[in-house]
């Protein structure tokens, strides 16, 4: 299988919770123009990233929505259980580990690491705090093949360090800090502030110039 | 101002960070490479982004740290605060309330709503929650113009109805659901599992083909 564009691949979640929908609303079937806009594209790009992955919508009836859905699940790995550590029980963390959409999905947080004494040996959304010290041990005891970095910015990359140390081989980062990870590690980056900025810049537009589209 | 290619104004507020992190190192300048590196880009990239800017480093010195940062801030429309509601004051509303890479930039969150009556007169991170009745009243008095939607997917799409009809322009949502809203408002998703789907087609797919190319 080679590998899809990247922008596809962002936008397959997306299209997969689409078609959960439309199957929890009894559609048998739906059209792309339909699945484009439930998913907030047009419907050419729908067509375009479904045909990559060789699912071809029948002309006038359009996709099966369970099929599609089956195989955008097997097409993202998602027909498997994903072991996950969570670094850092701050705030966001808490936030994280207590998060349905990640469990839903088969992503489950089986672990979770602080350096905060006061933390260690506490359950957060049905995982155990461990110690920094402990992760190397716990990672490999426990299978964890992902991690989740929600620790402050200034030890982001000591912690991710820790668990590529340990043998995970995919990380999502909400420390916003850009983090280096050897080549064969995936390294996804999620900045909560991003967004809000994006929209800022779109305020701003439309605060300054007539003419600026939005 | 024309506006910019929505790819490069995702890429903006990373190079903004990476200046702030320059400038705290004490680089009086820094090179496209240097920036790109930081930012986790390639270089021609960045030249790219910031020339739609137009700013143009010196060659052999790179850009001033200083006054990109300034110009980048001004771009995005950061040099003014802005006033934000929080829907929803769960596990994850309560991270972000809490969120300090909000604040940092210019988001106060002002307000907070949730239907749980329990939660009703209680502060989360400065921000005191009202009842969702309150809500219009709130958003005017408060001259709120952003809000955050973190409520559960099922009663997303009322909330924004609400906040979208007391006055807000510019939407940041949380809940794992598509959402409509009337044209003059922006409206960003962020979907926490989006990005764990994305790392786990990368883990798929390094499992199922050496050819696969990541």
């Amino acid at each position: 299988m080679p590998a899809l564009p990247e922008a596809t691949v962002k936008r397959l979640p997306i299209y997969l919770r689409s078609l959960v929908d439309a199957r929890e609303e009894n559609h048998a079937t739906i059209a792309s123009d339909e699945l484009a806009a439930r998913a907030g594209v047009n419907a050419a790009q729908v067509r375009k990233d479904l045909s990559y992955l060789g699912s071809y919508g029948t002309r006038g009836v359009g996709y099966d929505t369970e099929v599609l859905r089956q195989h955008l699940n097997r097409q993202l790995g998602l027909n498997q259980e994903y072991r996950v550590a969570l670094v850092g029980v701050g705030n966001l963390g808490q936030a994280l580990v207590n998060y349905r959409g990640f469990s839903q999905r088969g992503f489950n947080v089986v672990a979770a690491f602080d350096s905060d004494p006061a933390k260690v040996g506490r359950h957060y959304g049905g995982a155990l705090v461990h110690s920094m010290g402990d992760l190397a041990t716990v990672v490999s005891d426990e299978a964890i093949t992902m991690a989740l970095i929600a620790t402050p910015a200034a030890v982001a990359q000591d912690a991710v360090d820790r668990v590529v140390g340990a043998g995970v081989s995919s990380v999502l980062n909400f420390a916003p800090a850009v983090l280096n990870v050897p080549p064969h590690v995936c390294l996804r980056q999620v900045d909560l502030a991003v967004e809000l900025q994006v929209l800022s810049y779109y305020e701003h537009l439309r605060a300054i110039g007539p003419e600026a589209k939005v």
